[in-house]
This record gives C-alpha cells, sequence and structure tokens, in this order.
C-alpha cells in the first residue's frame, strides 16, 4: 500500500526563504495571513490528505465509480465520508472571496493545499477543484444574483461544480459544437445537446452540481463567435435557495478510463435543460477561459503531484529491497545484499525525480504568487506584470509539468522492477492517474500552441522580454557571487538558448505557420528547462543564505544545494537538444503527403 | 476497435534491399529459404495476426485470465481456438531445428514474424514465446534424451514452455534464490519453491507445460555458483511419450498486472514436484541466460510492436478526427474542419513513431542477421564478428526499443485527446502492455549496466571497436557520395560522440565503478541513436539505389528518405545531451547520502 507525506518543509521553504511572501503582508489576503498561520493550515492540511485522503487512493482505483440505471452515480466507499470531513473542515473555502464565505488566503497558499490533496489522492481531489472552476467563472462573469445563489455553497463545498466543453466530435475545437441554447423568454434558456468526458459530472457527494455548460444560442453564428455559457444547476434552486424540480440534465455513461477511476468521467445528456446565461451572449468562450486557467495551473499541478508521490513511495522501496551489491563494495555487509538505493541508476531515476519535483514546485509558486499580485497589488505595473506573466507561463506550467510528471512516475514505478507493474504495490495508479494530466484541459500540444501562437507575440512580446530581463537583472546582480556561479552561468546559457529559439520563431514562425507549430513542443521544453533553471538558481540562492543565518547545521541545505546541481549536470543538457531540433524547422515535419503515412 | 496490417513491405525492404539476405543463399538455413518462400511465409503470417490475432487483443486485455480454485487457469475467450489454428498452421515451428521437427528457416524470419504477433496481440504472443525459450535452453543444454523428449512437442506448439526465474524476494539477484531440488538418486530431483512473475506459467491452451526452473540443489554453494536448471514438467512423460502423474507444481494465484491481462502471469508453487537437471550442476545460471538472451531480443521487439501497432492506429485517427484548420489555410474546405494529420504537432508525434520504427525494425534485424550467420556462417571470424555484435547489440536492443517504444505508444494515445484515455478506444492497453517490456528479462536499467560492465569491455573491447569500425569504413567508402551526404555526416558526428563517451567510460568507469552504473543509460541511449543513424543511413542508401533502378516512380522510397531526415533532423539532437549527460560523472548522482532522499 503506497504512503504519502505531505512537503510541508519544501512549502516553508519556498514561501519564506525563496519567494519571501513577508514582503507582501501589506496586501489583502496576505496581510490576514502572517506566515505562521500559513504554516499551521499547511500542517492541518497535511495531516487530512495523509490520514484521510492517502488510503482511499488506492479503493478510489480498484472500486471506481458505479452509474445507476437511474442514472445517479456512486463514489467509491469511503469517499462520501472523506467528503464529508472536507466540507465539515472548511477546506473548499480557503482561498475563496471573503465576501460569499471564503477564508481569503492567498492563492499561493491553495496552491500548496491543492498539491497535496492530488499527491494522496488525485480522483478525489477533482471533485473540489471542478467546483474550484465553476466557482472561478461564476465569480468573474456571473451576475449579482447568480453569485448570491451559487458561490456560498460552491465556497462550503455543499455543491459541487462542472465544466462542460467537449462533445463527440469536438474536444479542442470548440467552434463546432452543437448544444444548443433556446431562449424562454423569461430570461432564462432551455439547454439540449449531448456533453462528454464531464469530470465529476454526476455524483453522491454533495446535494447539488451546479454544471458550466457552453452552447449556442438559436441563430446565434457559428463558430467561436457563437458559444455562450450557462449555468445549469442538476436541481432547480427556489428564490428563498432551497432545491427545487430535478433538472433535465442526466448521466447517460461512466467512461472506462485507463485511470483516475474514482473520478466519474460522464456521458452528461441535456434535455431540454434549465439554463442561465452567464456574461454576455455570444462571449462564453471567453468566460469558460477564465475557468480554463485557473484549471491549467491546476492540472500542472496534478503532474507534479504524481511524480512527487511516486518519488516517495520509490524512495521507500528502494531503501527497502536488497538486491545485489554496490558497485563500489558491500553498504549493508550485514544483510544478504545493499538495499537498491546505492545503485547509481536507481539514484538517476529517484535524482531525476526530486530534482524536477522541487523545481517544478518552485515554478508553480513563483506563478501562483503572480496570481496573487495580479489581484492584490496596488500597483499597476505589478499587476500588468503578473498578469503578462501568468499568461506565459500557464502553458508551461500545464504541459511541462505533466510531460514530466508522468516520465517521473514511470520511472518511479521502473524501481519497483516487476514488482511496479502488479496493481497491488499502486505504482501502476501513479503512472495511470498522471496520464490524465497530459490530455485534459486543452492537449499538451494545444498548449504548446497557445504559447507560441498566443502567449509570445501577445504586446509584442512584452511578457518574454520581461521574462529576459529578469533574468538578465538577476544574472548581472549575481555576477561577482562566486558560491553561485554555478548556477548563474547555466541560467545565462539556457536563458540564452531560449532567446535563440524565441528569435527563431519570430523570423520563421511569421512567414510560415506551420514553422511555429513544428516547432511548438520543442520550444515549450526549452522553456521549462530554462524556467526550472532560474527556480534553482533562486533557491540555490536561499538556500546558501539560510546556511549564513543559522542553518549551517542543517543537511536540509546541503541537500538542497546538491539537488539543485544534479538538475544542471543532468537534465539542463537538454535545452541544446530542444534548440536544435525546433530550430529544423517544419520541413521535416511536413515532408510526407498525408498518403505516405 | 483498433486494427493492424502488417508492415510486409518494410520487411521485403529490409531484407531484401537492405541486408540483401540472398548473399547468404549458399548457408544452412537460408539456402532452404530463398527470397519468395521467405515473402509468402511473412504474408501468410500476415494475415493470421491481421484476421485471427488482432481481433483477440481486445479481448484478452478486457477479461484476463481466469484462476480457478484447484489452480486451473481459463485463457481469455477465443485464445483456445486461435492457438489451434496457430498449432495447426505450423507457426511455432517456423525457426526451430528440422531435426526435431522444425521447419529451420533463418531466425531472421522468425523475427519478422514475432513483430507481427507481438502487434497483434502481444500478450497472446507470450504463450508461444516462452515455449521458443524453453526449446533453446533445452536444444543447447538439454542431453539428447531430453531433446527427445520435449522439443518435439514444443516444436509442433502441443505443449508450451515457462522460464522461472524470479522469487518473491529476489529478481535481478538471483544469487539469493531459495527454492530447492534434492537429488533423489535416480537421476531426478524434488524441487520446492515458490516462483513469481511467471508468465504463461498456467493455462488451458496445450496439454503440457515444461517449466524450465533455476533453484539449489542441496548442499550447493550459496550466491549464484550454486544455481542448477532444471525442467520439471506440468505432467510428468512416461516412456513411450504419453502423459503421466501431474506434477507437484500449482498456479497459486494470478498477479493483476497493469496490462498483458491476456497473459496468465502466475505464482507458481512448487512442492516436490519431479525434476531432470539440465546441464552441468551448479552452471544452471549460464544455461538460463541461453534463454534470456534470445528472450531480451525478443522483448526489444515487443517495445517496437507496441510502437508500430499504436503508430498505425493513430495514423488511421488523424486521418479521420476532423478538428481545426491548419495554419497555413484549410486543407479540406468542404468539411467542418481539417483532419488532425494537418497539424505540424500531431505530425511530430507520428513522425517520431514512425521514424524510429523503422530505424529499431532495422536494427533488430541487422542483430537478428547476426545470430544467424552465428549459427550458420563457416567462416570463423565470421562467427566471432557475429558472436560479438550479439552480445553488444542484445542489451541496447532490449532497453533502447522498449523505452521508446512505450514513449511512441503515449504519444500515439496522445494523438486520441481525451479518446486516447478511454479504454474503448484501446489505445491505453498498447501503452499498458508496452510498459512491461522496460521491466522484464531484466530491467532496462540492467541492460545498461550489462552493456557498461560486460559486454564492451569483453575481449579488450573487441566488439565496440569492431563496430567504430565498420562504420569508419563505410563512411570512408561513402565519402563522394552526394547523395549520402547529410546521412554520412550525421553518422560521423553520431559515432565520434559514442566514441567519445566509450573512451570516458574506459578512462573513467574503471576507477570508479559508481561512474560507469551512473553513466550507463545515457551511455546506452546514444549507442541507440548512433545504432538507428547508421541503419537509417542503409536504409537511405539502398532507398536511393532502388530509385535508380526502377523504383524511381515508386513514393515508397521518397517516403524512406524523407523519413531518415525526419531522424537526422528530430531524434539525432539527442546524442549531444546523452553525452553531455554521461560525462557528468556519478558525483551529481551520488551526491546526496541515503538518508537525504
Amino acid at each position: 500500500m503506497p504512503s504519502y507525506k505531505a512537503p510541508v518543509r519544501e512549502y516553508k521553504f519556498l514561501l519564506k526563504d525563496v519567494l519571501k511572501i513577508e514582503r507582501y503582508s501589506n496586501l489583502p489576503g496576505f496581510a490576514e495571513a502572517p506566515i505562521d498561520l500559513i504554516e499551521q493550515v499547511l500542517e492541518e492540511g497535511a495531516k487530512f490528505c495523509e490520514d484521510v485522503l492517502a488510503p482511499l487512493n488506492k479503493v478510489g482505483d480498484e472500486h471506481g465509480c458505479v452509474r445507476h440505471d437511474d442514472g445517479s452515480v456512486t463514489t467509491p466507499p469511503g469517499f462520501k465520508e472523506a467528503y464529508d470531513q472536507f466540507v465539515a473542515a472548511g477546506w473548499p473555502a480557503l482561498s475563496s472571496d471573503p465576501a460569499y464565505g471564503g477564508q481569503g488566503l492567498p492563492h499561493i497558499v491553495a496552491l500548496a493545499w491543492n498539491e497535496m490533496v492530488a499527491s494522496s489522492n488525485m480522483a478525489f481531489g477533482m471533485y473540489p477543484g471542478l467546483s474550484h472552476g465553476a466557482y472561478a467563472a461564476i465569480h468573474s462573469h456571473g451576475s449579482e444574483e447568480q453569485k448570491q445563489i451559487y458561490l456560498p455553497k460552491l465556497v462550503t463545498g455543499e455543491w459541487t461544480g462542472t465544466m462542460n466543453l467537449t462533445e463527440p466530435h469536438c474536444g479542442t475545437d470548440l467552434g463546432m459544437l452543437r448544444t444548443k441554447a433556446i431562449p424562454q423568454g423569461d430570461g432564462s434558456y432551455r439547454i439540449s445537446g449531448q456533453k462528454i468526458f464531464i469530470s465529476a459530472g454526476e455524483h453522491d457527494l454533495a446535494k447539488n452540481i451546479i454544471h458550466l455548460v457552453i452552447a449556442r444560442i438559436e441563430g446565434a453564428p457559428q463558430g467561436t463567435k457563437g458559444i455562450s455559457l450557462f449555468v445549469v444547476p442538476k436541481f432547480l434552486v427556489n428564490a428563498d435557495g432551497s432545491l427545487g424540480a430535478r433538472n433535465g440534465v442526466v448521466c447517460g455513461k461512466i467512461e472506462e478510463k485507463m485511470g483516475i477511476h474514482g473520478n466519474s468521467t460522464c456521458v452528461l445528456n441535456y434535455d431540454d435543460a434549465v439554463g442561465y446565461l452567464v456574461g454576455i451572449e455570444n462571449k462564453g468562450l471567453a468566460a469558460m477561459f477564465t475557468m480554463m486557467n485557473v484549471a491549467r495551473l491546476g492540472v500542472g499541478l496534478q503532474g507534479l503531484s504524481q511524480s512527487e508521490v511516486a518519488y516517495q513511495n520509490a524512495v521507500i522501496y528502494a531503501k527497502d529491497r536488497l538486491q545485489m551489491r554496490s558497485l563500489t563494495g558491500p553498504k549493508n555487509p550485514g544483510g544478504p545484499a545493499d538495499p537498491i538505493i546505492v545503485h547509481p541508476d536507481v539514484r538517476r531515476m529517484l535524482m531525476d525525480a526530486k530534482a524536477f519535483n522541487e523545481g517544478a514546485r518552485a515554478f508553480a509558486f513563483w506563478t501562483a504568487l503572480q496570481g496573487d499580485l495580479l489581484h492584490a497589488s496596488p500597483d499597476e505595473k505589478v499587476r500588468e506584470r503578473a498578469d503578462d506573466y501568468m499568461g506565459l507561463m500557464t502553458p508551461v506550467i500545464k504541459s511541462y509539468l505533466t510531460d514530466k510528471g508522468y516520465a517521473n512516475a514511470t520511472n518511479c514505478q521502473q524501481v519497483y522492477g516487476g514488482h511496479g507493474y502488479i496493481e497491488e504495490w499502486g505504482m501502476s495508479q501513479f503512472v495511470r492517474d498522471a496520464r490524465i494530466t497530459q490530455i485534459y484541459e486543452g492537449t499538451n500540444g494545444i498548449q504548446a500552441l497557445d504559447l507560441v501562437g498566443r502567449k509570445l507575440g501577445a504586446n509584442g512580446g512584452r511578457a518574454i522580454f520581461a521574462f529576459f530581463n529578469e533574468i538578465d537583472d538577476f544574472a548581472h546582480n549575481h555576477e561577482d557571487d562566486a558560491e553561485l556561479a554555478e548556477f548563474v552561468e547555466a541560467l545565462k546559457s539556457n536563458k540564452a538558448q531560449l532567446q535563440d529559439g524565441t528569435m527563431w520563431l519570430m523570423q520563421n514562425g511569421m512567414t510560415n505557420f506551420d514553422n511555429a507549430g513544428a516547432a511548438s513542443h520543442d520550444y515549450l521544453n526549452l522553456f521549462g528547462i530554462t524556467a526550472l533553471t532560474y527556480m534553482w538558481t533562486l533557491q540555490a540562492k536561499a538556500a546558501l543564505a539560510a546556511k549564513k543565518n543559522g542553518g549551517a547545521g542543517d543537511p536540509y541545505f546541503d541537500t538542497k544545494l546538491a539537488t539543485g546541481r544534479y538538475f544542471l549536470a543532468r537534465m539542463a543538457p537538454d535545452a541544446p537538444a530542444h534548440l536544435a531540433k525546433l530550430k529544423s524547422g517544419a520541413g521535416p515535419v511536413m515532408a510526407l503527403a498525408a498518403e505516405a503515412f
């Protein structure tokens, strides 16, 4: 049975030493959450995830969700009780708006919490995760009346939410959607159509489910310009807030998936369901993207979460499993063999995961802090920068963290040898669960296209040039820092390569858009490596400083530095390969006629 | 429902144009198999795999194998009937020794056949695959009496075989095994112990199962020097060849695995089972390795097989699925959107798989031809070279082809977007089935260690230097070939990098064995890239020649060249990254104390 221990020490190091969030104690959200309180929240959260959610992870995988003939769905044994505890403890409210009952903590705190939830039980975490997406859409685009009706119950977790985009014939290409909305003249609409892949679409955890649905209003333009967003509650809500009639939305099927069995992935059939427009007619796609961007950061974190929990279990196994002697002589001479953690190739797999996890976590936190500044900073320049960075980093976090998360989960499964392939040991689940993160909320290919096609060029490249300038400034300011030199050198080199790739894209991507498409995957990976090199540089700087400030006796900081050096030696060298591939252009990629495949 | 079409055209091109096997028509095996006959055999085999085995692949995944209370095992619906047809058609006998009823065709033909079987139904293919391993062990190490008893029935497929190595506490470290063999004074032994992960360990396909089991004879030395190999039939065999009493070996459990559900992976409990020594007392490990090397090439091929079948289905989907418009303008203006094969990032995933599959297949065939020359050539020098190459290439094929096979299966699943994650579409099975190939028959980490620790240095590095010389000679002989220049240049560059890595290992791996261990994975990958660059150069040369010899009108050869160029542009650039990582040595990998993880 796999286990999980929340990396609270890592969170503390990031918040306090690396990001120094106490700097922001004058801002709303931060003001109410001194670092001591945040640490306390994280420690409480850790306990809940370790003790309540993690033990249910394998249960969820084995039992899955069951759909009954009446369309109702039963979640795996224990999920309902855990969800009740989850709600009772107030976890759904963590970073929500106090105006609707939320606790208003910074998003960066919710991020840590979300990682813990996803590591301990990703399928479970998707129920409240989707609620948060629905909350965000209504919060940003709903009318005040809609907010009053839906937000307080989503904030407590009494109700959950969903996002309904995909239809059988359209996933990425939402302009092709067929779900119809017919105005009723009373401000309401009737929604009909079929949505698929709806996570948490039907279940027994909450009293009501608030579906956010995109559909085309009768007579609206074809394509993406005719898409509107609706809120469609499973049970209609009476004026007094009590639940009314069952609405015309039914779960037609639960999909048999490769993983995340504990979450019900539904086909939802809408048949004259009552819905209410959210925001402006035909502007639904933009409103939906409010949810998507929040969700994409969350999915990136899910990728990291599976890498983290798989890593933790691989470490336990590698210290426990005795097999062969160390190449440099017995390390456990009293035993029949050495623990496999002595073998360099086992180390390589563990260090790959560790160096990625800690770098990726820093990257996600650093970006989430931008999200907080975007909402809380009184300084327009800071908000603009934060918005730029959020836009630029979101596709990188979604894609890079999930591709690597899956690769690391696979490597950590590999540490178990044959036992890794047996479901009983639980490592297969981490791999199978991680796999979806590369696909949903926009495939990783779509993320890469979003990065090169939209985010790079926005406002004349303002975001990417700001990032380059930030790195240049950092490198310049630390030119004489001998202890940090190896990190700063690597940072300069990777940034130069990313800049080279960016220039290539600017010169070649506009004359032939296929060049941009063909380069996008490798560009995104080059970006990810550069971002993590920067994050490791920041962490190394913080660790060196901490050692000087009384932390010299704490092995944590030396471990941190050694892990960062591993990243430089063993992971950063992929940068030139990505640069070479992206600069080879569309030619080799598009050379064949479709018939030649 | 996924489909499969055997790549017979590829086999023909490799055998005729690239490897020119008609050169060897004077050798035994080849003499009896003119190219026309081989092509006919492959076409017949293709039909069988496409029509009989492929439709059962998903059935096997869904139903799995069922163990009954008496220890008997039922295979998935249709497997028994398919196996009967398989036996009736004589497929198990393809490359077996005519002295025992085999058809004596070259191994290279069996290789093509094995790829087709594995692509169409990997779990099914493991039943005859394991039989072949048992056949090989008895053929090489058994007494003439044992050969007479077991080989004819293994050759017809009337009986199947297994390999029994792993025990709960030892997989890689077989020296720790506990299964005991007690001599009975009549030449037989009684075997007791537990073996796990025994593929095809119990089933209803054949009348008898011939278990090859390693065990320690009472009083034998501890460690690997006290391991002997035994043949333990499920049913004892009477003097007249008829089946006698049920032997003391029972399936205690079928493992729940991530994939290959159609194959029964058994816990086998041996309780005073009658066994017969194969070969020499205490030399069982060497005998078992006869089976292992055959098996390792087969596993490499399985990795390729899943990449191939996943690729084929991804191509079908990519041509069929309409989503978004091409970045360079509509390619299907009459339809609601373009087929996704127009999108460069989809192309990238398909081309990665195609360029790998065709390069890897050439590598496997090129190596298998060495296996044939090893057995058939009258020239001692040729046999020595062939033996060297087989030893050197086996771990590379096992590891590189399975790591990439899994990665490609994952990418081809990605082409399906959300549908790829749904079991119904069948792509998940290819990924889950492919995953085992990185683990069994020696994990890929063990393969890498075998390569750098054993194969590289054997006979003073004779094998690797022969490979370098062969490449140098090729490059020298084609210096003025302008058409081939891009391939020759890449080959020279990659060979130089592999040589650089080899020298680094020779200088640093002996002074600190951990350097060798830490470098092994990247060295193996660098080797794989170099080998595939060579294979693509050979294929490009053959394609250019074919175009000049009447093939100019056949688009096959231009497609081949474009695919090779893709490999150079998009896959070969990983070489320097692997070189840089391996040369960073053991330091970063081993920096942390075990407690720091």
